[in-house]
């Protein structure tokens, strides 16, 4: 049995654009970090033992600890598929439904994502699901909607510990290839850093979320008051931050006939202190989740169920 | 004075990406045509004169045949500005308000664009004002609503020969971006021709049109029913395509308070038949304006208010 300082498994959440990996004490105790950008793109099929190794090795993981992972490296295009399980689907048994990735020296398993077969609303996740279980133990029973924002925002409503729906919404990538390739990006140019306290994302949003018309309807507005109002960069950057995420919301209430109160926000840096204002204005209120903390916990919970925690496969 | 069959008046269309120029006869019927690919984006300032005197040359102009331009060689970035005229405005004014420009041997004149000042709803346009009234000769007085699909298509109001006011959505560019650079290229692949007739096309146009729920709802719909239900590239293009067509109906109707009823619809070719279905499915009665012909229209008639169809500026 591993000790206190000592690595008892390594956990990892390996998504599109970026890869972390923590070695985990007994008790789940951070032994050690590591952050680098060999995401799902960067990390062709049969780079992902290489890439995972060489961060271990790093970290001076010993050569037999087990490792949990979640997110993109169980999509078909990943490393080992570890097939959707499917909503409704309650977190706790999700962790038997990992996979074990084959022709590895190491016990390596991969969490499954979850899919809505729904055909109206078909819908996938892939990470988050580990986020929620981590969550999940401290919202207690009873319901609850979450919001996970990112690149695909995900909005989910979660009973008594089951995953009953969820809806993703594309608002991290929109602002990303409208304010990089879009005529937007004329009026934007390089500032897309947005500050949370920004008066250019309070109006846009609180327009977006209090006087809810289809953002299709507002988009080209900020092109327009560039030129015809001199909106300067770093406010139009502000404002379609602003108009996307007041959108998701407005959406999301609408989607889940949610009119305020109670919300769960995963989030950490950054994304937390947008996604905080602009829940605020909606009337919504937040009881916040550290999504890094969230994740480590609910690859713990996975380690946990599979005896590795204890130690049993620390070296 | 020209004779019938010699060049009174050349006209061109310049827009963002694309530049048509036709010469006109002094009864305003096309004695030549081109059409190439040097829209603004690929002119820069101090090219616009070489690039129009070589299409010119090639086209066999007269060296002194006048030119009338409509379109973002207009624009700040163009190739002389031609400040925009404030709607409302009559479509009969802004042919006087079209400019010279400066330092060429030809008399050659660009007509200026329309901005909505509006604080809460700004908005331009450079080159449908002109595609208007060449439409509004065949509209007669009364109120028209009035799409122009595109990159950036256009719905405007049309009073008695007035624009009173109008409203973009970045549809086109919309279906660009995401389909070349989001998550959606995944599933959609090169598969960006849309036929309207597809029952992709149809099935989320429809859903879109008859049941609207906010758009960024329904994006990431297509990339899990690639994922879920085995959407194929073809059908993936269709549905993005017409999601995002019938958004933008669905946002006109409620923006402009329409029920249906008759609309004009200014459009040519591809972009005429996936409107055409898509305005049928949302209970619209269209009258189509060939585009081509409306801007050619349009040009001709500030050629006719500055007197050049009569040949005073023909050589």
């Amino acid at each position: 049995m591993s000790k206190a300082g000592e690595p008892a498994v390594a956990v990892a959440d390996w998504g599109t654009t970026r890869l972390r990996v923590w070695l985990l004490d007994a008790a789940g105790n951070v032994f050690a970090e590591r952050r680098s950008d060999e995401g799902l793109l960067s990390a062709q099929p049969d780079r992902f033992g290489d890439i995972l190794e060489r961060q271990l090795g790093d970290m001076g993981a010993p050569a037999t600890l087990p490792v949990i992972i979640c997110g993109m490296a169980g999509s078909r295009q990943g490393w080992a598929e570890a097939p959707y399980a499917t909503v409704p689907v309650s977190l706790a048994e999700i962790f038997g439904a990992a996979v074990s990735v084959p022709r590895t020296k190491r016990d390596i398993r991969i969490v499954p994502g979850l899919a809505q077969r729904d055909t109206a609303a078909p819908d996938v996740m892939r990470g988050e699901e580990t986020q929620l279980a981590g969550a999940a133990a401290s919202l207690g029973f009873g319901r609850h909607f979450v919001c996970m924002p990112g690149t695909h925002s995900k909005w989910v409503e979660l009973v008594d510990g089951t995953v009953t729906r969820f809806q993703t919404f594309m608002t991290g990538e929109l602002f990303s290839v409208l304010s990089a390739q879009s005529i937007l990006s004329h009026s934007i140019g390089t500032e897309t850093k947005v500050a949370a306290d920004r008066p250019a994302f309070i109006d846009w949003c609180r327009n977006a979320v209090s006087a809810p018309a289809p953002v299709e309807t507002s988009l080209f507005r900020i092109r327009a008051a560039t030129l015809l109002h001199g909106l300067q960069p770093a406010d139009a950057g502000a404002a379609l931050s602003g108009l996307l995420i007041g959108s998701e919301i407005a959406a999301a209430k609408a989607r889940f006939a949610l009119d305020g109160g109670p919300l769960v926000l995963i989030a950490s840096g950054a994304m937390h202190a947008l996604y905080a204002a602009a829940l605020g204005l909606a009337g919504f209120e937040i009881k916040t989740v550290d999504a890094d903390d969230a994740v480590r916990a609910g690859l713990a919970e996975t380690a946990r169920y599979f005896g590795m925690m204890t130690g049993e496969g620390a070296a």
